[in-house]
């Protein structure tokens, strides 16, 4: 059984950044956060396509450890995204979004993934991620992404979500929309009181921040000289992240900010390059070598990260 | 004898932020770097203050073991400065600049302190910054601080400062226009090529980065949720920083890592008050326990940090 059941987009992106264009090319939320979370456990995601989805995209997934069975096919195309991101990569404006078959998504979960220790709410309409939250069965640990989108336009729906979570991960933008706070204490308080046990800040190329009950960890982001594309840096972090917690079965203080560091460390590879292209470059050797960087950055021990055996090539 | 120089800046300061104004404060560079660095070396401070400077001022200064009586007292009024913080405390506007005596201001360094093995160039003219380098007598090492006004209007003097320095102390956009990179890697690297073996980048409420020949280096900053002043916190990152490499008498990574996090515990002091009244809330007890916070935050082993026997209150 998956140990990681994921919820959330499969699509083609294209992208234009400073440092060149994507073309069109595999990506989605659930795409960065499979990759990322299968170098750990195995991960099963469930999501629509369109007719049109090429089945070596496919392949690629199931190819590395991430089971596909629940990816329905659906009449007509896959949800399509592009635009075009600002000189230092930190704002972009969406050129256009074709929701296709994304705009009749209804995740249903198979009575197989019911009980994955780990569920993952990727960026999709919070009713929606509230359904899934219904279906699954006691799991030990429920992680969920939103955006501005989601939390201008339906707050009350994200409210009831937020109710049933166990961890977000969001960015620090979104954490001041959605609290009205631009202090990151008071934030965080106000996120927590609002269901999550747990709060991750994610704060872009400056790292990210850990709020628990009883801790507040923080970890700087890995200094790169080559960002190409940003686009799937927060769904491959909390892929790395929850991908760990799972292979430690844990979700005390401790584990968590190993996962954060395993985060920051899949995150890195995704934004060196277009689409999938970075993400792919990771192997146990690569996540290793960066995450004893990392530990050595902030001068803590590098215990190794909890990978599965090496998954085998797409 | 001493066992930091530093030179630059006293002055009485009027700030402005959203959280209240300082009144006409106590402040400049030499004196938040000396109070800071004082916790864990004697510190003596080559200034100028005019006939208008407090008494009372002074002795605080020497009341907590900095040595100033090279702080040359001239005709004329003590600098000042005032200035307005936009809301979320990232910009800030001049209101006024009397340089008073600073503007005569050539700092001779007195025989007896020529041989202090750790310098401190605070923000200065950097044509004044290499006269100080040139006569001291072999120091440890050299550090220096600058900003967008000498990076502008006199680069050519503060390359021949650079060629003659050994830790480079700046933020993020003074690395950036001093090298017009926005890659934090490429920057540091032609900064490196300047002349300073060791250059530490501020990120403010980010933290910062350390980069020397050997080694990257980079801690979050302490997570506080009552900042209202940033005025100081470069010079008193800087002078637990230094405070920190003088009391280990080391200038190897591992000093200088842990002189990062001795910088971010004395600035998160500052931060939190108007003019002094931050910083000298800070005790060995609260150093020492901030430092065991920041460690736990990266999940790194708190080793105490190196403070003198508690200073004499003012």
């Amino acid at each position: 059984m998956s140990r990681i059941l994921a919820v959330g987009s499969i699509a083609y992106d294209t992208v234009e950044t400073p440092f060149g264009s994507s073309g069109e090319t595999l990506a989605g939320s659930a795409t960065y956060f499979s990759l990322a979370a299968a170098h750990f456990v195995p991960v099963a995601v469930v999501a629509a396509v369109g007719e049109d989805f090429r089945a070596s995209d496919l392949e690629l997934l199931s190819g590395r450890g991430v089971d596909v069975g629940s990816v329905e096919r659906m009449p007509g195309r896959t949800f399509r995204w592009s635009a075009r991101y600002s000189d230092d990569l930190s704002d972009r404006t969406t050129l256009s979004t074709e929701l296709g078959v994304f705009a009749g998504f209804r995740p249903s979960i198979p009575e197989r993934h019911r009980r994955a220790p780990f569920v993952f709410l990727g960026n999709i309409d919070p009713g929606l991620q509230r359904e899934v939250c219904e279906a699954v069965e006691k799991p030990k640990l429920v992680a969920c992404d939103t955006m501005n989108f989601w939390i201008e336009g339906r707050r009350d729906a994200l409210m009831q979500t937020l109710g049933l979570i166990d961890l977000l991960v969001i960015n620090d933008s979104e954490a001041r929309l959605l609290t009205g706070e631009t202090g990151l204490v008071a934030a965080s308080r106000k996120i927590r009181a609002m269901g999550p046990r747990s709060l991750v800040v994610k704060r872009g190329e400056f790292g990210s921040v850990l709020f628990t009950e009883s801790f507040t960890g923080a970890l700087p982001a890995l200094i790169l000289d080559d960002v190409v594309d940003p686009t799937g840096a927060g769904d491959s972090f909390a892929g790395g992240m929850l991908g760990c917690l799972a292979a430690l079965d844990a979700t005390d203080d401790r584990a968590l900010l190993r996962a954060v560091a395993a985060g920051s460390v899949m995150a890195s590879f995704t934004v060196q390059g277009f689409g999938m292209k970075g993400l792919l470059r990771a192997t146990p050797e690569r996540i290793q070598e960066r995450h004893r960087a990392l530990a050595s950055m902030v001068g803590a021990p590098a215990e190794p990260l909890p990978l599965a055996a090496p998954p085998r090539a797409g």
